[in-house]
């Protein structure tokens, strides 16, 4: 499963108040923990709505720069604002690249899916339009066509796009477990070159011990056809179990990346 | 999902020696903790071969008897061994009842299969024949469809059959974690009104930090469908995840099951 590290991202307070601050040395150690924790990608989120545009424009510009100069990970463009996601795609030279996100909204994916097209980057795209989370497997599936015909149309192919099911929370709805699994299962059966994307923590809002569900819901979503996963990747309980899903699923031949991480101390129970 | 708890079995050294000696106040502990810690039903394994059947017999006899005085919670009369079943039976005045296990060989159809028929107890079938775990998921399917053929002829219900799609080590072949979740997901779709069961250690055989292994795997068996499982109640973090898994498998409407598992501080991270 690929790790996308969610550190970076500024509605986390002392994240924002780094990048106000423009402290370096702070927001470099971040990227480098994690990749030396096994992420994949490291996600950029400057927040929104805080600042002018012109301010969070200067923000990203500046945390692309510091964050490639940190670590050789390529980057997740963590905004729905095309200005910002420009900026960003200004400074960023490095091949491989995930813009987040765009959603089935046309004028959304005429800017952002506009963007992924020029640059070759893949794409997440939210399986939902301008009404918010559907409720229903179909509805997101719905959403998922339109997006892949509008991409298609600019280009794209199903091995840039990363689909995000999404989540609503389990405490609100008990059906929304399976609801977000099943939608992972129809998005692999129906673009098999396609990946599958999520965050983890929406599932557990309003119940107590949330790591225990976010983990159990994400070795789930790995068995439904998870490819990808928006995670803390400092959380090393959570990789553990990243690593041990890999292995259940058949994606670790010879057990060799469990026994790799096992062998860094970083399978902990 | 059930919980079928495991720690009366012989196979561990304490308690085979337990057992040896009568030692009433160590089984009985054993079983009320279980039974405390969530256990749906009681597994109880004398051993085989250690001594000779009419000492088994006699101890099977012993520990019943023992057992059901200390719980209220249903046994799992756990050998393959016909006289030491009945000895279980002689002595057993419980309603519901599991006999832990039957394979797909038709003398033991024949003995085990009839004394479950007679008994209207729950039967664990193993899908596997006289040649050991077939490595196929096909295999595994044959197994139980002469299983299921056989108990039908005795006038067994689907309801009253908990298939084993049974394990094989992943660090011997990768796809093994896979086979048995295929095999979980097909008995489910050709049974519906059977039960799945499974054992959790020998995926991780041969690995290190076996418990990480153990629970990821049980959480994906619980998206495949299984229905119970065979494990450590006493392993807190193990039952987080059954509470978890229940959650997210739409089993456990408004998140109530979970959440008072958190109350009695059951829920650990």
């Amino acid at each position: 499963m690929l790790v996308i590290g969610e550190n970076i991202n500024a509605s986390n307070k002392s994240v924002a108040e780094a990048i106000a601050n423009r402290d370096r040395e702070f927001l470099e150690g971040l990227a480098r923990a994690q990749a030396e924790a096994g992420a994949d990608f490291i996600d950029v989120n400057t927040g929104a709505g805080q600042g002018s545009v012109e301010d969070e424009i200067a923000s990203m510009e500046w945390l692309v720069e510091i964050i490639q100069a940190a670590t050789d990970k390529p980057l997740a463009i963590d905004s729905d604002v095309p200005h910002i996601i420009e900026a960003a795609l200004r400074k960023y030279r490095g091949e491989r690249l995930i813009i987040n996100s765009v959603t089935a909204e046309p004028e959304r994916l005429a800017s952002i899916g506009t963007l992924a097209a020029e640059h070759q980057a893949w794409l997440v795209a939210l399986a939902m339009g301008a009404e918010g989370i559907p409720k229903s497997v179909e509805q997101r599936l719905a959403a998922c066509e339109q997006i892949m015909t509008y991409l298609s149309r600019l280009g794209m192919e199903a091995g840039q796009v990363l689909f995000d099911p999404l989540v609503l929370p389990i405490s609100v709805d008990s059906s929304q477990g399976l609801v977000t699994l099943k939608t992972i299962e129809q998005i692999k059966s129906r673009y098999p070159a396609a990946r599958t994307v999520m965050g983890l923590s929406n599932i557990s809002y309003g119940l107590p011990n949330r790591k225990v569900i976010n983990r159990a819901f994400l070795v789930m979503a790995a068995h439904a056809g998870l490819d990808a996963a928006i995670l803390d990747p400092l959380d090393a309980k959570a990789m553990s179990f990243v690593k041990a899903a890999d292995m259940l699923t058949g994606k670790d031949p010879f057990c060799k990346g469990y026994i790799r991480a096992y062998r860094k101390g970083a399978i902990v129970d």
